[in-house]
């Protein structure tokens, strides 16, 4: 497979986890009377990884997030020198995903990306529970560790074959569950970019820890399964393992 | 498989799409206290796909949706030869959907299939939250693009086998988390065209952008996908590859 | 496998099914402030089919309702002879969920299982939304034809093996979602019988609807399918195929 | 597979378990206008297991909870000899995420671990909706016996390969459906030891009912499963069958 067409495909995947996670969250979330509320957003954003495991996984891996990249080469499964152009594509595709939630948004006269927050990730006062830094640290390390953790396990060669994209979309779905209120959930610096470069001011002054939280939870998350399951038994690359 | 048989399917698989999805908006999004919101009713059309491409996926292919048929043909999975009569069985099998969730909903005193708007699409001022023409436009067709994209990925040869009916069904659940409170969601001229015709008026004069965007939509999205994986390694007909 | 074990297996997943589905009614639908709802209550009885597929599937085929059992025979996929030991074993089954779920509903000091309703089947004065008997009786015609479609086309030879009991479970999940504000929901006339023998009065009056309808709509679906897709590739005994 | 490793994921899997559905709990389910209820809360409980059991389920077999172990036991699944490490590895895991959760929700002034409840299992005036000791008891027993009939079945040698995570994992999440509001669901003794400990009082006096029910309602449904199909056609190691 050509490598143009990886990237291609990590672009349109992390467009559509960002526009279509943080869209439902936009959109649709605080609808009056019958909204989806945060249980409707948390399955949108693991539906966006669930859906997308299946249409290219076995073209990109379907990392979508460079937390997953950077977690994967330290768990020996994808190769450190792919890991800058991956993360690029990410970060492109989530922008674009972003610009065009932002184009929709804006079709009602009193949208306002600021005031409306945009489904930016914040902490702090701009923690949607008003959790503390620490909190908001703790909880980005330890999910993207355990998301690291369900990725590596769920594409191990000895986990049952073509299940992963549902354990790992649901499992994004169960993260969203625990922490929207915490930090709105990122894990995902690239998703978190996104919107971030829409609603600027605090929302560019917090991204740091959305950087910097989900690489060591990711990192750690890699390592962690290695030690526990050190033997693959086929090698695997990329997040999903093809038939062939 | 005659084709008579693939065309009875189709009918009889978007009239459970149109009835199931539009049913449960009708009946229970709003029913007081427990209702089921659009969370609900975007799971229910959801599984309406996702059940029926597991009952008649081997079948005709379990498209249910003009613009399936054609972002199909686009991505060269499909005979263009054919494309005219699934789409007519599938308007039809939409307006038989919408007439018996009729019948079932006047079995209220008080229902008025006008006022209720009966989940027919709109835009602008029909718009569930106000959304322009311009906004609904965009919507429709990229949703309906991605949803091109993820059915041409989860049924392409090197995809995991059987799991296509779940990617492609909890993906119509996301396109609904997302845009409900834009344009009611169409993403499918058929589903759009049953209850327009029992609303009339506004829903009939809107009818159009449901057929123009989510045809346009479609095609690009096979396009888009055809272009990111070019290289089908089987031969697959219709929506869902059969095992044999 | 003997007979006596089919029998058991069934008592315990109608138990399971009248229990689980109508316990998520009455227990936790209607908690304040964070109660499950319809949603979650179609949720419930989705899953106590799809749990009891994986679990018991491969010794009796898992039919839980009476109207599988005799849309399965006219679909040709079960023995006439072996319908009233099933239909029997089932209804013992609910009648048994039903009683557990009354002993534990009692555990609150004011809980008056005929007030409360205790989750029976009811149309007119006593459906949920007040729908009329005539729109009753078309829901559960169409909503029991269209379960056993599903349920004859996921089990068919040529398709995806495993899955089925996803489609079905879920398929129920549907049924639900759309109709519990016309009758509550039947598509089982076990699961019907259990509640209104402790309920009495108006559920007993009303219980013959629940017996008539799905058991038209089971043998209308099972026929149905047969005419769509009348060759299966390998025999099926039961609801669910197992691999050997 | 060394036997270190096992436990460790074991410890791994139950620190996810009670950090992810307590912590669903505690964060999230009453967060004002959007919170996700007691339907999320059923959700994640169920994930947790799901992801798991694709992560680990061939490392340990994927319990997470000494009424599967002991009830695997009894059912013939597991050896009685690795009872106690293994239980020993579950209850250090949840009382290490309730530990980390305690740290998560302190990032807010004025948390209260007691006041809150922080998702602690009760009975009695404890118990989330005052359901008596009797029915509390009848509730968990009853649960815990059909949890491990699900399970025996899902991971039965006649069973599809590779769905028991799903039918499993969604099994508890249909259990928490229907009990939160009775004893706010345990069916685990070490997920409920985890938050008890930080809870005190009340939370340890109650913590017994919590530990016998559950362990007995095991033990029964090991034993019913292996009496209604006592035949497996190929041995089975831990919960997950291997495809090695």
């Amino acid at each position: 497979m050509d490598n143009s067409r990886k990237l291609l495909a990590e672009l349109i995947g992390t467009f559509w986890l960002t526009f279509g996670g943080c869209g439902s969250a936009v959109l649709a979330a605080a609808f009056p009377e019958v909204g989806i509320g945060l249980l409707g957003v948390s399955l949108a954003f693991g539906l966006t990884v669930l859906t997308m495991a299946y249409a290219i996984g076995h073209v990109s891996g379907c990392h979508l997030n460079p937390a997953v990249t950077v977690g994967l080469a330290v768990g020996g499964r994808f190769p450190a020198s792919q890991i800058l152009p991956y993360v690029v594509a990410q970060v492109i595709g989530a922008i674009l995903g972003a610009f065009v939630l932002y184009l929709i948004a804006n079709g009602v006269p009193d949208f306002d990306a600021v005031a409306s927050g945009f489904a930016a990730n914040g902490y702090g006062t701009h923690s949607p529970g008003s959790y503390s830094l620490g909190a908001s640290l703790v909880a980005e390390v330890v999910l993207t560790m355990m998301f690291l953790f369900i990725i590596m396990g769920a594409t191990h060669g000895r986990a049952p074959v073509g299940f992963a994209p549902i354990a790992i979309g649901l499992g994004l779905t169960l993260i969203h569950l625990i922490s929207i209120p915490v930090t709105n959930t990122s894990v995902n610096p690239a998703r978190s970019t996104g919107p971030a470069l829409f609603v600027g001011g605090w929302a560019l002054g917090q991204l740091w820890l959305f950087w910097v939280a989900p690489l060591i939870g990711g990192a750690l998350g890699g390592a962690l399964y290695r030690f526990v399951s050190p033997d693959p038994a086929e090698p695997v690359v990329g997040g999903v393992r093809s038939k062939g």
